[in-house]
Parts: C-alpha cells; structure tokens; sequence
C-alpha cells in the first residue's frame, strides 16, 4: 500500500548512511564489501560529534536534519551507522521516513543472540547507548531469558581518534571496562559504538578467548542487503574507477579535510573529497510536518 | 564616545560567562573568589562541546549564537570562558559585541610573561587553540624575543570528565604529552583549556618542578575585575542566600541534569538548577547584522 509520504525509489539511487562522525565509516566498508555496485551518499556530523554523551532529545533533533539532506540526495533506503541515533532515533526516524530505515543495532542483537551459548550478553557502547537500554530492548524481544549487561566506555572513542589503536593506555582502561562484565560471566559482547571494531583485538586480549565479539556494522550491512533485495531495489550497475558519476559521496557539516584523512585510513578506497554542507539549513521538525 | 551599539549598562547587571560545556565553571569559581557580589549567567554549549576538534567557522557560528542569547539576559560584560572560543570567536566578537568582552588568552599569555625567566614557554591545549596559534600571537606581542612550543593534549578533557583525575592511566598519557615540551627547556607551562587546572597535580608532576604552570582562569577574572572598576560597573550589592533575585543563573543548552551534578564538583556553592534553552533559536549572524 502506497502512502502519501511514498516516492518514486528505483534501485540505481544511493543508499544514505549517516553517523555523528568518523565511525560510520565501518559500516560503509561492510556495504561495499558486500554490495559492490551500489552508491553511498554518507554524511558525519562533524560540527556536532560527539552524540554519545548528549540527551535523546538533541540527538532525534539532529538525526531529523540530517535525514532531510539524505532525502534531498533521493537516497533509496537510510542506513543509521551510528549506535546513539539508532538507539534514540530510530523509532521517530521510522515512523517518519519516505524511505527504509535501518539502524545498527536490530543487526547487531539478533547476532548476538544467535552467538551466545549461556544467554549472558554483554554490550559496550557510549553513556546515551547504555543509557538507552535499547540492546537490551531488542535481545529479549528475541531471546526472553537472555540476561544483558551494559557498560558504558566514554574513552574509547578518543583513545580510537587520536590513533591509540594498539596501546598499553588502551589495553589498561579496556581491562577496566571488561572487569564487571567477564564477572558476569558474559559469553558474547557486542562491539555497540561503530569506533570500536577499529579496537577489536584489543577488547578482545581484555574480554578473552572465550567471548565472541559482536560488530553489528557487518551484520546491519547484510540485513540492508536482504531488505534491498526484497523490495527490489538492488543495484546492478558496475561503476569504473573515474565513472563521472561517483559513486560514493561524502559530505560533513565541519572539518572536511581532516575527515577525508581519517576516512581514507579506514576504507581504502581513494576517497577523493569530503564537502562541508551547511546542516543548520534543514529543519529539525518531525519529518511529517514538511520542511 | 558612545557607539550606536552601546546598550544602558549599570554596575547591577550581572556578567556573562559561556564555554563549550563545564569546563568554563573554573573560571566562574575564579570570579566569585575575586568578585562576591557580582551576578553571574553562565551558559554550557552541552548540545555541542566539545569546540576543541571544530573548525574556526564553526566555533565562530556557536560564539555568535551565545552572545545573543546572553544579550537578551542583559549583561554588563561577557567573559569568553573557552580557550577554543577565546582563539577562534574574540576578534568577530569583540568587534561585534555591545558590551566589552574579555577571554581567557590575552590574560593567559600576559602572566606567562611575567613568570618566565628564559623566555620559552609551553602552551597546551585542544587542537583548536593550538593551531590558531593565539597565545604565541599575544606572548609575542609583549615579548617578541620569547619562544612558544605548542603541544595539543585531545585526551586531557576526556580523561578529566570521566573522572580520572588522580589515576596512572592520566600520568602517563600526561607524561607523554609533555616530554617534547620538556625537551625544548621550557620554564613556563600555560594550562590552554579550562578542563585542565582540574588535574593541575597531574600536569605538574609531567612538567617538573622546575616549570610554573599558569592557570589563565584566575588572570582573566583579575584582568575582568579591572575592566568593570575601570568603568564603574563594579557591583556593590551584598546577595544572600535564598535572595529572590539568584546571584547566580547557569544555562546549558543540553543535559542540564549532568551539567548541575559536574558543576557541583567543581563550585562548592549549591547550583540549584541549570536550566536547557534552545539555542538553535539564536542567529548565528554577525550581531551587526541584527537578529
């Protein structure tokens, strides 16, 4: 059934993914991995990272801005590469967009879920995601009996962007962070902030051997597979390296040039130009109330 | 002479202070030490902190957007409580702003000047504050002969928000931040963030005995004090507690909960409430340019 927020959405339109910054970037690798042909249209919200220590509040206010700039791209499908606007905004993106919606963290408890041996999960992600209980949330509408434990971990964003990535510093206060949840016995631990894959060895040396690390940025990649393909809207262009239309776009709303350098140590693909949009232009209005 | 931008200012107005977030709350502490009649507004950036990894635009854009909002609360002054601001926003702002400014550099740098005796001195701070390259820029301007190093510490705010200000984790990201600096011989350090005199130990013991560590809270307010007396905008009113006109007005523009609890820590006078107001209702225009 068609409804009057629909548009006209064909499969040779890019996918939008947005995060507050950087860390989304993990989640577009997995797309290409996994979806060669497709287009991206990515955006960071550079004026305004960090979303982890901020209110639900600001964080569905700014996800609505920057969904509004993915629409105006005529993106065919929204991928929320960020756990903190998942875990706050989903719910009102959802119901809102003209488009689907996918967050990262649906992804990333089903494969937790389908991980674990005891039902013992832990998640670690920033304040406003543990906060949330949205993991939580979604592993026991799945699994019931599943008890889930949350630990905030506000450093390892920075220890990540100032590159600490293999570091005694960052060993110590992952040590500390794993210390209550290897108390619980906890079997699975999803990786629940899209910084912390590029740390996985090091939580992993902290959680053990034993523990089975969650990074939901490949599995939300698979599931906006399946959903693409289920509607059809699978791309089966193949783009050459220099094609005139490019097909990953990346936009931020500061600091390009210092975003381009991050984003090309983590996919490495020649990001060619990351450009700087003005993000206050686009209303933070619930989307049905038009712009 | 009086400008078409001056406003009817009277020594009972109360003085306006902003930073990105709490870190500002030291110099607001220094202020009430040096000043106990005066009224304070403060207002935390908490939707947007931190200003330190932005760009100068950007910072620019927020700064505007705060001093209307602390206009409109009829202020006497406005102290630039950030160094990131201080950097990027004093020179638009200054020249812009009705009431007189003052940050958190000049103040900074004039008592580095005073304290050195070999004429090299450090500066730390965010990212931003070190590229602008401010504080070498006022240090030369009363000492052209002196020698700045610059050193950016990123996880210095991150580490002191979370807490651990006393901790070995601290000591040794501290210990690294200092040793190129201890390599140059510098004799003076200037603590470029308002975060930072939160773990003075910290840096101290990194830095040696034998460097003097400037806090520019403490100058600024001193350099404020003689600003107001200069115009005879010092207030005489004694305030008591439970006065119906509260001496002191805290406004965040996110999370006031968190803010009052940090803000508690550091001013151990009783900040009943902080109250959120939306920014993004403020021009980010030059002021000249009106509302």
């Amino acid at each position: 059934m068609e409804t009057e927020n629909s548009r006209a959405v064909n499969a040779d339109l890019p996918i939008g993914v947005f995060d507050s910054g950087v860390g989304g970037l993990t989640v577009v690798k997995e797309i290409i991995n996994q979806m060669p042909n497709e287009r991206i249209v990515y955006f960071g919200d550079t004026a305004r990272v960090p979303y982890g220590s901020k209110s639900r509040d600001t964080v569905v206010r700014y996800s609505r801005q920057i969904v509004r700039f993915l629409l105006e791209q005529n993106v065919k499908a929204i991928a929320v590469a960020c756990n903190t606007a998942s875990a706050y905004a989903i719910p009102e993106i959802e119901a809102e967009c003209p488009v689907p919606v996918i967050g990262v963290i649906r992804p990333g408890a089903k494969t937790a879920v389908e991980g674990t041996r005891n039902g013992r999960i832990g998640v670690i992600g920033t304040r406003a995601t543990i906060t949330s209980g949205s993991y939580k949330e979604y592993i026991r509408e799945i699994m019931p009996g599943a008890e889930v434990f949350g630990q905030a971990c506000p450093l390892f964003v920075p220890l990540v962007e100032e590159g600490l990535w293999e570091d005694p510093v960052t060993d110590e206060i992952a040590r500390r962070y794993m210390a209550s949840l290897i108390d619980r016995d906890i079997d699975t631990l999803i990786m629940g902030c899209t910084h912390y894959p590029l740390i996985r060895k090091t939580i992993g040396r902290a959680a053990g051997d034993k523990v089975l690390l969650v990074n939901p940025a490949y599995e939300t990649a698979r599931e906006l597979r399946k959903l693409l393909e289920s509607r059809s809207l699978i791309s089966g262009h193949r783009y050459e390296l220099g094609s005139t239309v490019p097909q990953y776009r990346f936009y931020v709303s500061d600091m390009a040039d210092q975003f381009q350098k991050f984003a090309n140590s983590i996919i490495k693909y020649g990001i060619l130009a990351a450009e700087k949009i003005d993000i206050y232009n686009y209303s933070a209005r619930p989307l049905s109330e038009g712009d």
